[in-house]
């Protein structure tokens, strides 16, 4: 059980897709009926009761000597032409681990349960984190209306997994019984490579905030309308886009992007009488992003009110940011350090399931190093070795965690 | 035959088109062969003697009393969801003025050829001027394997009107008995309006370059790559789009615009990895444009170091500018001021088929109000009076010129 066996297991998942040539796991699919196969059939291999609850999460359960329940996990289901990691590499990882546990017929003094989680992607309904907001009791019924592009609700595709949309709000597993939640994920960014570190520890996931901009000028003929007449919409929207840019790198850690800009009606010939585009804000501290999205706000009614142009601003999601927990990801850190690599804390800039999680449970996470902070492509790429490190800290994390587990003494020396 | 006879001609032409509900007369179309057969039919009304050339372009010719020929016109096709007056009101008001000499059994020292041009907005191939090209014997063989989206080339088009495509190149209007080409034309601008005026006199046709700009830089996670790693190739192009105006602002009487701008991948949570834009700038002289079009290159390099992005600029045309005649324009403004109007020249930033035109003969154009400057558009609209305003001109125009016409005392006079 070392980085090659979960780089064997991530070839094998990264062949079960809805279509040949690329890789695409859409909730409730085929493909995801087939990948909860194959890793339910290695969870059993590995000594775990595999079952799938009434969203179609795929949840192992390795028993402990105790009543209590460490959850671990990440997702099965993927974007369209995605890589072969994000997502299921944190699976593998954590089932490497208990692997090794019922390879030596070891039981620690808690269960473990891992939870592939049937969607965070939201690739068929345009949800987010629609398996892990089941798993946390946070499921909002009226998302069961979505459609997906063939007019099948979502509704009636949890009915064909079996499950009973009418059950999913009160979803929620037991918390009683839970010490934490523990995800690995790679990265997705390119921190960890500059600092030639093969894994890190998550400080928060980061808060985002999304927003769509309206600019709403006047349309002319390029030829005939004099420069001092215009009310050029995408003119309007260029100072948008640089100020976002300024604010950002003004306020350490922040992160702004307009990603989507559309002027119309785009005809090269034709003054822009409109433009939509759109911001995502991100920190991992909510104070920030929202004084950085007040004033952007404040600075884009200004350019309009210098133009001419009419502004408008809709903030179409504002996702506070999820908190590590401060214990569980100082136990995280120690592991770190045990397997002999330099701690460096990061916040996630992307979403993550277990932001979800946070919500019923302590919750940490563990960064693995991807080449080029390539995602969301089939270029995506992890070295066997970083995933050997991640084996390794996770691994040491659950020794800790054991050998905390009932005694309080442990606990307190983590306290500042 | 009044503004208002023109604005029922216009009326009817409107209703001319291939789609039902919004008027497209496109190249070669069963519509533009209507609108030749209408207009043609008031040519004879109007003692014209009417025909269509090797490209379509309905020349309808009014004999006068000597051998030398003025050629009045202005084009009968129109884009996709135009207004009525684009190119049709120039021809229907020179075939007022021919109406009102025919009515009064008149005839000038020289003739007069109405010329309804078959293509100038280029709908159907994507050319410029193929209409007035082919007239003023400048027209590129080259083009006749151009396509439209049925796949039908422009030879096969030609062939359709029972033209010869392999004798257009040398189908050019004889020159030595020309006196001059007039063109009537609305502004499709705002300065007449805000002027307060109905007509104004063109001074030149504005040269034009086109140029399209790559951006490239590097795409990314909107959530996971720090600011300070970024190469956002839209922050790049929001530079160059600002650069643009700045630039064209510094110089007096010259336009530029941004109109296309497309962002890759174009995903509201993904860094934009490059950007397509094009960049239109127009001037009557053309060392401004140059001069301006040199300095944003250059401005659009510096941006691309600065930012360690890759700059590509494109030029895609460069048709420099259209000098009107200085002796036929002041005729025409004397003409303007002799219907009471105070004479205002004006560039037009707008190409129009009096640019070829100007290639085989002297040169003026008039152009007429229209409302908020809308063109290219069912809202394009025009006063009657204005019209009427613009028939009295040309007439005026006509009788100037033939008092001048075999009198070199009148042109000396004009001289400066």
């Amino acid at each position: 059980m070392d980085g090659a066996t979960v780089m064997r297991w991530a070839e094998s998942l990264g062949t079960v897709s809805e279509e040949p040539g690329l890789l695409v796991r859409p909730f409730a699919s085929e493909a995801m009926r087939r990948a909860d196969e194959l890793v339910g059939g290695w969870m059993s291999d590995a000594g775990m009761h595999a079952r799938r609850d009434g969203i179609g999460n795929l949840i192992g359960r390795y028993e402990g000597r105790g009543n209590r329940t460490l959850v671990l996990g990440s997702h099965l289901d993927t974007v369209r032409d995605a890589g072969r990691y994000d997502g299921p590499l944190g699976v593998l990882v954590a089932l490497a681990c208990v692997k090794r546990l019922h390879d030596r017929d070891e039981r620690l003094p808690f269960a473990i349960e891992l939870v592939g989680f049937a969607d965070e992607e939201g690739l068929r309904f345009g949800t987010t984190y629609l398996g892990s907001s089941v798993f946390a009791g946070r499921f909002d019924p009226r998302l069961l209306t979505l459609e997906d592009t063939d007019g099948i609700s979502l509704a009636e595709a949890v009915r064909s997994l079996g499950g009973d949309p009418g059950a999913l709000a009160d979803a929620g597993r037991e918390r009683s019984d839970l010490i934490g939640y523990c995800e690995v994920h790679i990265e997705q960014g390119p921190v960890l490579e500059r600092l030639g570190l093969p894994v890190g520890v998550v400080s928060a996931i980061a808060g985002q905030s999304r927003i769509a901009v309206e600019v709403l000028g006047q349309a002319g003929h390029a030829g005939t309308v004099p420069m001092d007449g215009r009310r050029d919409a995408l003119c309007a929207a260029a100072q948008l886009v640089l100020a976002v840019e300024a604010a950002t790198r003004d306020a350490d850690g922040m992160v702004g992007t307009v990603g989507r800009l559309a002027p119309h009606p785009g005809a090269s010939n034709v003054i822009p009488g409109s433009v939509e585009l759109t911001v995502d804000l991100r920190h991992q501290d909510d104070r920030v992003r929202d004084r950085v999205g007040r004033l952007l706000r404040e600075r884009a009614v200004r350019i309009g009110a210098e133009r001419g142009v009419e502004v408008r601003w809709h903030l179409r999601q504002d996702a506070p940011a999820a908190p590590t927990d401060p214990q569980l990801t100082a136990l995280l850190a120690r592991a770190v350090e045990g397997a002999g690599v330099r701690v460096e804390h990061l916040p996630s800039g992307a979403g993550h399931d277990a932001a979800e999680m946070a919500a019923i449970a302590p919750m940490a996470m563990l960064f693995v190093r991807c080449r080029g902070g390539i995602s969301h492509n089939p270029a995506e790429s992890v070295e066997a070795d970083d995933v050997g490190v991640a084996i390794e800290v996770l691994e040491r994390f659950l020794r800790q965690l054991a050998a905390s587990e009932g005694s309080t003494r442990v606990t307190e020396e983590l306290q500042p």
